[in-house]
C-alpha cells in the first residue's frame, strides 16, 4: 500500500520529465545537431534551410533568454535573493550563468550580425549542456565519483603521466637521437605524442619506431604500460559507476520505507 | 539421488540440443557462409561451385519453408490461435515473422530471379541469426542484460556522447579553424568521426592531429578521456556477465532443490 | 611450530626449481630466441656465430633426447608401463609426446640436413613450451579456467561474432556496393576484416570508412560494440583470474593445517 | 571529540605537503617541462629565453646541492651513521643516491660546460622523480602491488608472452614465407613486432597481413588473444586498486581509533 503514493509520484514525476525532455532537451539536441552539420561545407544544403536553421534558432533563443528573464524575476519571491541586489547575487550562481551563456552570445550575434571571430562565441551554446544535465538525475554523479576517487585519481595519474614521460625519454634517445635520426622522435614533446598514442593504445600510426632496438624497447613499453595509463580512466569509470549503484539502492531504500 | 532425473532430463535435453544443432543451427551457419563467401569476386571458385551453393540454398529455404507451415498450421491447437484469424495473430507475433523473413526474400529471389536491387533482400537471411539464438540459452540474457543496466546504460552513453561532442569541437577550432586548416577537421562532423576514433582507441590513423596545441589537447582528451568512452560498453558487459551468473546460480539451484 | 616443515618443503622444492629452470627452462627461452632471430636476415651475424649456434642446438637435442629416453626407460618401474607394450602405451600420451616433438624434429634435421619444407620442422619446437609450462606452476590453470567458464565464453564468444557479421554486413552494403565503391569493402569477407579490426580497437588504418555514412554507422558501432567484442576475452580474464586466487587461498589454507 | 586532534595534525601535515610542493614539486615539474621544451628545435625560444632557462636551472640544482648537503649532515646525529664512515654508509642507500643523482650530473655539465655524449647525463633528472614520489603517499603502493601480485603477474605474462611468440611464429609461415613475403613479415622478430601491435591493440597499421589466410588467423589471434595479453597489466591494475583501497580503509580506521 505504501508503494502506490511513490509510483504516482514517480508517474507524475516521469510526465514533468517527458515534456521537459520535449521542451528543452529536444531542441538543445537539434541546435547542437544543427551547429554541427552548419560548419560542414560540402553539405548540399537544399534552399530554404538556411532560413528554417535561422527561424529554429532565433525561436530556441527567444525561449531561452524568457525563461532566463523569468527565472530571475521569481528568484527574487526567495527572501534570500530579494531586489534588484538580490537578483543580481542569483545571477552569479553556477546554474543562472549557464543558462545566460545559453542564449546571450547568439543574441549578441542576431543583433551584431558579426562574422568572423565572432562566431566563436556560437559554440558557447555548449552551455546548454547544463540545461540537459538537469533532466539526467546521474549527471551531477559525475562530480561526486570525482571528489571520491580523487586521492586515487591523483595517484593513478601521477603514476600514468610518469610512465608517458619516461617513454618518451627513452624513446627520444633511442630513436631520435640514435637509430635513423627520425624527425617524429627528433624531441621530448614529439616522443611524447607518441608515447600518449601508442599507451593509450590509439595508434595512429604517424609515429612509430622503426629501428630494431626502438621496437624491442616499444613493445616492452607498450605490454608493461597499457594498463597502468588506463588506471586514471579505470578508477574514475569504477568510482563512477559505484557512485550511480549506490544512488540506486538509497533511491529503492526510501522507497521501500515510505 | 534426486539429482538423477535431473541429470537424465539434462542429458536428454543435450541430445535434442545436440540434434536440433546438426538440422538448424550448421546450415544456417553455412548459409552465412556462403553468403559471404559469394560477394567475394576474386575467390577462385571451382566448376560445379555455384550448382552445389544453388542446391544447399534451394534446400535450406525449402526446410525453412516447410518447417514455417507446420508451425503455423500447429499453432492452431492452441485455442488462442485458433481458426485462420488466429492463425494470423500468431503469424504477426515476433518469431513467426523471425522465421518467415529467415525463408520468404530467398524465396521470392528464386522464382522471380531478380539481380540488382533485388539482391539486398538476401541480407534478410540475417533474420535466421533468431532461430540459432533459440539454441543458445544465454542469448535473451542480453535483453535482460539492456534493461537491467538501463539508467546507467543511459547516463554513461549520454556522457560519452557529450564527451565526444566537446572534443570534436575543440580540435575543429584549434586544427580545422586554427593551424594549418587540415581538411579532416574542416567540420564538427569530420572532428565527430576523429573524436569517435580516438576515444574508442580504434585510431586508424585517417585523421589525427598536427599542430603542436592540436596535439597536445588531443593527449589530453586521450588520456582523460578513453575509460569514459568504454563507460557505456563496460556498464552493459558488466550487467550481461552478471545476469548470466545469476541464472546459472538459480539453475544449479534448482537442480539441487529437486 | 607446524609451519617448519612447509617452509622448509617449500625452499626444498624452490631449490629444485631453480636448479630446473637452470637445466630446462633457460637453453629453452635460449632456444627459442635463437630460433627468431636465426630468421632474420638483416643481421649481422659475427663470425663464428653460427657454429656457436649449432652447437648450442646439438646440445640441446642430446640432452632432451637422453632425457626422453631415460624417462621412457624409468617409466616402466610403474606397473601399469612395464615391458615394451607398456612403455608405448607410456610414450603415446600427452606429456611424452611433447617431449618427443621437443626434439626429434631437430634430430631429423640435423642427421638428414634438410632445406627448403623440411625447416617448417623446426617451429615443432613450441612442443618444448608443454616443457616449461610445467615449471609455472599455475600454467594448468589456464584449462581449468577455460572449463569454469565454458558457457559463459560460448554465449559471449557467439555475441561477439554476431556483431563482427551484422557490422560487416552493414558496412559492405554502405562502403562497398554504395558510397565509392571501396575495393576494400567490396566484399563481406572483406568487410570482416574491417569489423574484426575496428571492433578490437586495433585500428589499422588500412581500410575505414570513408563516405559520410559509413562514417557515421562505424562510429555507432565503434561506440556500441567494443564492450561487447571485449567480452569473450575479458570473461577468460576473470575466470583465469578466479581460479588463480582460489588456489592461493586454497594453498595458504593447507599450510595452515600442517 | 576525539576527531579534533587527528584533524588538526591532518591540516598541520597538509600545509606542510602544500609548502614541500611549491617548493619541491613545482620546480622539479618545472624542470622536466623545460627539459622537453629546450629539445624541440622548431621552438621559436623568445631572446633572454635561455638565460631564464640556464638560471632557473642553476638555481634548482645549488638548492638541491645544499639540501643534499644538509641531509647528510643531519643524518650524522642518527648514531647509526654517525662519524664519516656512518655518512657514507647513509649515502650508498636509495633515496641518497636518488638525491644525489637529481643535481650531480647537472652540476657537472655546468662546471665542465661538456657538448655532446655528456649531454646524456641530463636524463639523470629523472632521478628526481623519486623526490616528488615522496610527496605522493600512495606512490610506494606501487612497490607493494607488485610484490603482492608477483605470482599471477609472472604467471599472466608468461601466457601473454607465449601467446606474442607464437601468433608471431604463425604469421611468419603465412604471410612472412607464404603469401607475398612481405618484407615486414620476413622474419619472426619483425613478426613479434605486428604481435605486439595488434595484441596491445595499438595497430600503428605499418604491418599487417594481407592475404586472405594472414588476415583469418590475424582475425582469430586478435579476438581471442586481445584479453590475454592485456591480463598482466590488468593484474596489476587490480592489485594496485586494491593496495589503495586498503591503505585508505586502515588509515579511517586509524582515526576512528584516535
Amino acid at each position: 500500500m505504501e508503494h502506490r503514493p511513490s509510483l504516482k509520484r514517480k508517474a507524475a514525476g516521469f510526465s514533468l520529465l517527458f515534456l521537459g525532455a520535449l521542451g528543452t532537451v529536444l531542441p538543445i539536441l537539434q541546435g547542437f545537431l544543427f551547429l554541427a552539420l552548419g560548419t560542414e561545407p560540402t553539405l548540399n544544403q537544399p534552399p530554404g534551410w538556411a532560413k528554417l536553421f535561422a527561424a529554429f534558432n532565433v525561436t530556441v533563443v527567444a525561449i531561452f533568454a524568457v525563461e532566463y528573464a523569468a527565472r530571475v524575476w521569481v528568484a527574487g519571491v526567495d527572501p534570500q535573493y530579494r531586489g534588484l541586489g538580490g537578483r543580481l547575487k542569483y545571477a552569479t550562481r553556477f546554474y543562472p550563468i549557464a543558462d545566460l551563456l545559453a542564449f546571450l552570445p547568439e543574441l549578441i550575434l542576431m543583433l551584431v550580425g558579426g562574422g568572423g571571430a565572432l562566431l566563436v562565441l556560437r559554440v558557447l551554446r555548449l552551455a546548454r549542456l547544463v540545461k540537459i544535465a538537469r533532466f539526467i538525475p546521474a549527471f551531477d554523479a559525475l562530480g561526486a565519483a570525482l571528489r571520491r576517487s580523487r586521492s586515487q585519481l591523483l595517484t593513478s595519474l601521477a603514476v600514468a603521466l610518469t610512465l608517458v614521460y619516461v617513454s618518451a625519454v627513452l624513446l627520444y634517445f633511442v630513436e631520435g637521437l640514435g637509430g635513423h635520426h627520425q624527425e617524429e622522435f627528433a624531441s621530448i614533446p614529439r616522443a611524447i605524442w607518441w608515447a600518449v598514442a601508442t599507451l593509450t593504445t590509439v595508434g595512429y600510426g604517424d609515429v612509430y619506431p622503426i629501428t630494431p632496438l626502438g621496437r624491442f624497447c616499444a613493445a616492452i613499453i607498450a605490454i608493461a604500460g597499457i594498463g597502468v595509463v588506463a588506471l586514471p580512466a579505470g578508477v574514475f569509470a569504477s568510482a563512477f559507476s559505484d557512485e550511480l549503484k549506490e544512488r540506486r539502492e538509497k533511491e529503492s531504500g526510501n522507497d521501500e520505507i515510505q
